[in-house]
C-alpha cells in the first residue's frame, strides 16, 4: 500500500488468524446490511424536519465533535482555533478550510483511535476519497466534501435512507417544544426520527437555573411545578408530550448513580429547598437520586424505557467551560459505584418485570464487579453499550468479555452510537457489528458455542436486542 | 456440524491457531487425568455418607443453582416457577419437568457463560445426550437424565470414583453437629471427604440470631461463650472438632476485607456490645474485622489453613431474600479494599511462615493493583483462584494475566471449584485445567517460559500447589 | 530445547501467529538498535564517575533488587539470608554465593514474571551464559558472571557504551551535593548522565527528619527556609543546581495524587505547622498537595518537567521497614483517585501549554476511566509509561490497549526504565520495544492502521516521544 492511500481493510477488526478471521467474515456478512437502529443519539431534529444541506468538512466534522476538539486541544491547539464559538468575545476562527488544515496536519494524533477508524470509513465509503487526510491533502479532501455536501444526495433524509436507518432517536430536554418533531408528524418521518425525554435541566438542583426551569416547565404544562405534586404532575405530561412524538424512552446523566426513596414529606422539604436555591451539593444530589426512583415510577406507569448515563464530570475544565460552554471535550470519567448507590431504586422496582432500565458506565471496573451481577439478576435491569470513550473496539471487547459471561448476551441492549456526528453513524455500527462479530468467532473457533447459535446471537446484536430493549416496535401504537 | 447436535471440541478452550493450540494440548494432554482436589466447596457431606441416588434432572441441575437461577430470574421467570420453596406460603411448582421445560426453553440466556459450558460438557459426558438442550429436547434429556440417576453408577460414592475426585472439601458452620463426616469415620470415605470449619454464624453479629448461636456455641463445647474468652476457647474447641473430621481450613465470608488488632480490653467491650444486640452496623464489622485476627492466631497454633473470601454484598435483593432466603441468586459483588483493610492483620502475622491465609476477591481491580503485590511479598499470603463470577474462561485468563507477572504461580493456590453442583466438578476443573494449559501454551509460544518448565508448572497448577496451600497431605496425621 | 538450555526466541514477545508475527519482526528490526533513552531511573551516578568495577552476581543482582527480593521473601527466605543489611544488628549472611544459591534454587518461582524475563535477557546476551539458572548450574553462573565483571569491559562508562544508553538520569533528593554529577561536568560524561531532582525528602512533612531537612535546606542555600517564602526560594535554587547538572525534570512520589491550591496565608500557616511537628497526618497530606502545585509553578518559570508518581502505600510491611529500611518488597500499590485530587492544580494551570506533567499511576483501573480522558484534554498532561508492576509484558499490553484510543499515542511519554538495575536496563527497553512494535502490529493486521504510520509511530514510541516529553535537547543549552 503506497503511503497516504486510503483503503479500507473488509476484514478490518476481526482477528487477522484463521479460522476466527472466517468465521467472523461469516457471522459479519449475515448482519451488516441489517437496518440500522438508534435508539440513543445526539443529532438535531432540525436537520430532518428542514432536509436543508449540510455545511462544509469543519462544521461537519470538527468544530462539534468533542473527540476531536479534546485531542486537539490537548497537542496545544486553542478551541477558538478550531472555530468554536466563545462566550468572551474573544476572536474564533471563521474560516473553514483554516480549521480544517489544523485538524488534517495533526490527523496522526489520531492514530489508534476510534475517531480515526469512524472518520477514515466516513471519508472512503460516503466521500469516496482515496488517500489518507493529512496536511499535504487537506485542501483536496476540503473540496471534495464540500462539492458532495451541496448535492441533494447528501441532505439529511436522503442520508437516512442511504444509511440504511430504520429509526433515530434524537435527544431533547423537558422544556423543549419538540417543534422540529411536530413538524415531521403525520409525516413517515415521524416513525423514523424519534425524540427522547431528557429531564436533567428540571432535575438537577445543582444548576442554577434550576428555578428559572421549573417555572417554564410550570407555564408550559399548566401544572404548579413550583409544588411538588404539581412538579410530578408536569412531569407526567411533559413525558406524554414526547411519547406523542415518537418518544420510547427516557434518558438521566446523573453524576453519579445514586437513588434515593424518601417519603412524600422529605421530598416536599428537599424539594422546597433545591427550588429556594438553599440547596447543598449533597442536598442536590439527594434531589436527583430521588427524582430517578419517581422517574422509575413513571416509566412502569406510561412504559417509557429509562436510561441512565452515570459518572461523567462535567466540564472539569473549568477555564474552558467558562470561555467556550460545555461539552467541549472536557468532561472526564470518574470512578462510579453501582450496587449501593442503585439499592434504593431496585428495593422498590427491581422485580418489576414491566420496567426496563437500562445502566450505562463510564468506569469499565464496574462491569465485571457490579453491572453484570446486577443485570444478571434483577429482571428490570440490561445494561446499554460500551459508552463514551469505550464506544470502541478494545472498549467493545472489553465489554464483552467482562459482561458476557455474568450477564449473557441477552440482558444486554445492543449497540447504541449515541452522536451527533451523523455521518459516522455507519461507521459506528459498523464498528460494533465487526467487534461482535469477532467476539462471536472466537466463540465458536475455541468450541465455547455452536456456529449456528453465533448467527442467531450476531443478528440480536446487531438489531433484535436494541428493539426489544427500547421497545421500538411500539412506536407502531404511537 | 447440524443444529441442535451436541458436541465438545475436545481443543476447547485452547487459543484456535497454532502454535499455541497444539503447545496447550500437549501441556492438557500432561495434566488433564490427574486426580481432582476440591479442597474448597459446598457439597453436602449427607451424598456421601448415605449415598443415596440422586433424583431428577431439575433438582440436580436448576433449583440448586444459584447461577441459573439468577438468570432465569433476570429473564422474568418467578423463583416459584423453578421450584425453589418459598417462606411466605406461596405455591411452588412442584412437577419437576415443568422446571426443566423452562430452563430448556432459556437455554440459549446462558450462552457465553461458564454455566452453558460446564452443563454441556456434564450432558455430553456423563450422560451422553447428543442433542443440545432446547425446547425440543427438553423432555428427551429429562428422561435420559432421570433414568441414569437412578442406577449405581449415579450414586455419590460411584461418582466420586468416576470423577477420580482424590479429595473434596464440604463446609460446615461452628454449630454444625459433623453427623455425617462422623457417619463416614473410619472407613476410606473419611480422608476423601473432609469438612472446612466456616464460624460466619458465630463471628458475624450483624445476624439476628447472633446471640442465640453463641448460646448453642456454648452447650456444644462446654464452655461460657458468652465471655470473651470463653468464646475464643469454644471455638477453638470446634476448630479441633472439625480437625478432626479431616479440616485443614477454614473459611470466612465477611462483607469487606477489613481487620482489627484491637486490645483484650477493647475485644471485651465490643463483644459485650455484640452479644447484647447494641452492636452498630459499625461494630459489628469491627468485631468481625478482630475475629479474622483471632482466626489467623489460632491458625497458628492448630494449623487449620485460613481462606478470606470478602466482597459479597449478601441478599442483595431485599424482595427475593425475604421470600425465597439467601443463595438465591441476589447476591451482588462490590468494590473491596484489602491494602488497608488486611494491615492490622498482617501487622500481626504477615511475617509468619508458619500460617497460610488464601485471599479471594470479586473485585477484579485489586487483583494487579492489591491481591499479586500484597501476595508477592507477605510469606503467609496466597491467592484463591478466580472466584465465583469469575470461575470463569475469561475471568480466570484476567486472574493469570493480572496476577503471575507480580506474584508468580507459586503464590496462588490452585483451583477451587468452590460448588454444591457435584455434576459440574469434573467440568469445573476441566476448564481450570484448559484455560491454564492455554496461558501456559502462550507464554511458551512467546518465549517467554521454555516448554519443560510449562510441563511442570501445570502439573503444580493441577494438583500440587492445591494440595500444598491447603495442607492436603496432613489429612494422613488426623 | 534440551532441558536447562538457555535460549533467547528472536521473536519473543510478538504474537506467535502470522500475519502478526512478521509485521511485528519488521517494527522491530526497524527500532531494535535506536539508542536508549532513560530519562527516569535510579542507578548510582557513584558508578558512572567514579567507573569502577561492579561486585559479584549477587551483589550485582540480587540484594540491590525489590523485586527479587519481594518474591523470594514471599517465599519465606529471610532477607538476612540474602544480604540485606540489618538495622538491629542481626546477622546478615555475607557469602555471596551463598545468597546466588539460594536465588538460583528458587528461580522458578520468577516464571512468567518480568524479572525472570530480563534476567535471561541480561545473563544469555550481556554475559553469554547458555544455562538456565537454577541450583544446579548455581556455582557456575555465579563464577562466569563474576569473572566478566572483573573485566575493564564490565566497567560502568564501558557498558553505557555497549548498552547504546544516549542518556541516563539518576534520581537525587533536594539535599544530595550532586558531587558526583559535579565530578563529571565538564566531560563527554556530563550530557549522558544527568540529574533528577526529587524534593520528596523536603516537601513531605510526615517524615520525623522534615524539619532537620529543611534547615539542611536552608544552610545549603543560603536562605531562610523555615519560612514559606524563604523556602521556597532555596527550591528555586536547589532546582537551578539540578539543571546545571544536566536535570530537566523533577518528580515527586506523593502517596495519592491530591494536589491543593491555598492562598498564601493558608500555605504559612501550614508550612509553621509542619516545620513544628504539629501537622496531623490530613495536614502533612494537604501540604504535600500543595507542593505539588508550587512545583508547578516553577516548572512554568524554569521549564523543568513534573512527574508524578502516587500510589504506593510505602513500606506497607512495618516489620521489615523497621529492621530493613526502604525500598525492600514491602511497597504496596493502593487505590488512586486523579479526577478530582489533581483537579485544583489543573484549574490553575492545566491549560498552560509550556507546562509538562508526566503522571504514573499503579491504579491500573484509572487508565481508561481517569488517566487517558485527562491526558486526552488538557495540553499540560502527559502520561508515564506502565510503571513498576506493571512494567511487564502483560501490563504494557494492558496500558497500550487502555490508553490509546482516548489519549492516543502522543499524549505519552515513551518508555522509562526506573531502574537501579543498570544491567537490566536494555532487557527492559527491549521488552517495551517488542510489546509496542506487537501492539502495532496488531492495528496493522487487524486494518487498524497502515503499516508506514506504523514505522513512524514504533520509533516516536521508542526514541521520539521520551526526547520531546523530557525536553532532552535541552540538554545542549545546560
Amino acid at each position: 500500500v503506497p503511503k497516504r492511500r486510503l483503503t479500507l481493510n473488509p476484514e478490518r477488526l476481526f482477528e487477522a488468524v484463521e479460522p476466527c478471521r472466517s468465521i467472523a467474515r461469516r457471522l459479519y456478512d449475515s448482519v451488516r446490511d441489517l437496518p440500522i437502529l438508534s435508539p440513543h443519539g445526539h443529532t438535531d431534529p432540525a436537520w430532518f424536519a428542514l432536509n436543508e444541506p449540510f455545511g462544509d468538512a469543519a462544521s461537519v466534522f470538527v468544530t462539534p465533535d468533542h473527540y476531536l476538539l479534546r485531542m486537539l486541544y490537548s497537542d496545544g491547539v486553542p478551541l477558538e482555533d478550531l472555530g468554536v464559538p466563545s462566550r468572551d468575545g474573544r476572536r474564533v476562527e471563521t474560516d473553514p478550510r483554516a480549521i480544517w488544515r489544523r485538524f488534517a496536519e495533526r490527523y496522526h494524533l489520531f492514530r489508534g483511535t476510534p475517531s480515526q477508524l469512524w472518520l477514515n470509513h466516513v471519508f472512503h465509503d460516503v466521500f469516496d476519497l482515496r488517500e489518507r487526510l493529512c496536511a499535504e491533502t487537506a485542501d483536496a479532501c476540503f473540496d471534495r466534501i464540500g462539492e458532495m455536501l451541496a448535492t441533494d444526495g447528501f441532505r439529511p433524509r436522503a442520508l437516512l435512507d442511504r444509511f440504511n436507518i430504520e429509526v433515530i432517536a434524537t435527544t431533547e430536554g423537558a422544556l423543549d417544544s419538540l417543534s422540529f418533531h411536530h413538524a415531521m408528524a403525520g409525516t413517515r418521518w415521524a416513525r423514523r426520527v424519534i425524540t427522547t425525554f431528557r429531564p436533567d435541566d428540571v432535575t438537577d438542583a445543582s444548576q442554577p437555573d434550576f428555578a428559572s426551569n421549573l417555572r417554564r416547565l410550570g407555564e408550559m404544562t399548566g401544572e404548579d411545578a413550583e409544588s411538588w405534586s404539581g412538579y410530578l404532575a408536569a412531569l407526567r405530561k411533559r413525558r406524554k408530550d414526547f411519547a406523542a412524538m415518537g418518544a420510547t424512552a427516557t434518558d438521566h446523566g446523573p453524576r453519579s448513580a445514586l437513588t434515593a426513596d424518601l417519603s412524600t414529606a422529605e421530598c416536599e422539604r428537599l424539594f422546597a429547598a433545591c427550588l429556594q436555591g438553599k440547596a447543598s451539593a449533597a442536598e442536590a444530589a439527594l434531589f436527583f437520586a430521588q427524582m430517578l426512583t419517581e422517574m422509575a415510577a413513571m416509566s412502569l406507569e406510561d412504559g417509557l424505557v429509562m436510561q441512565i448515563h452515570p459518572g461523567a464530570w462535567r466540564s472539569h475544565n473549568a477555564g474552558v467551560a467558562a470561555v467556550f460552554g460545555p461539552d467541549k471535550g472536557g468532561d472526564i470519567p470518574s470512578r462510579t459505584d453501582f450496587v449501593g448507590a442503585l439499592k434504593p431504586l431496585l428495593d422498590r422496582f427491581g422485580n418489576e418485570r414491566a420496567l426496563t432500565i437500562i445502566l450505562f458506565t463510564l468506569d469499565e471496573s464496574a462491569y465485571s464487579r457490579e453491572l453484570a451481577p446486577l443485570a444478571g439478576h434483577y429482571p428490570c435491569l440490561k445494561l446499554g453499550p460500551a459508552w463514551w470513550f469505550h464506544d470502541s473496539p478494545e472498549g467493545m471487547l472489553r465489554y464483552r468479555r467482562q459482561v458476557t459471561e455474568t450477564a449473557g448476551f441477552y440482558n444486554t441492549a445492543g449497540f447504541n452510537d449515541d452522536t451527533r456526528a451523523f455521518f459516522s453513524i455507519p461507521a459506528r455500527h459498523d464498528v460494533a457489528r465487526r467487534i461482535d462479530c469477532r467476539f462471536l468467532a472466537e466463540l465458536v473457533a475455541e468450541g465455547r458455542m455452536a456456529e449456528d447459535e453465533a448467527f442467531e446471537t450476531a443478528a440480536d446484536l446487531a438489531c433484535n436486542l436494541a428493539r426489544r430493549a427500547y421497545r421500538l416496535d411500539r412506536r407502531d401504537d404511537a
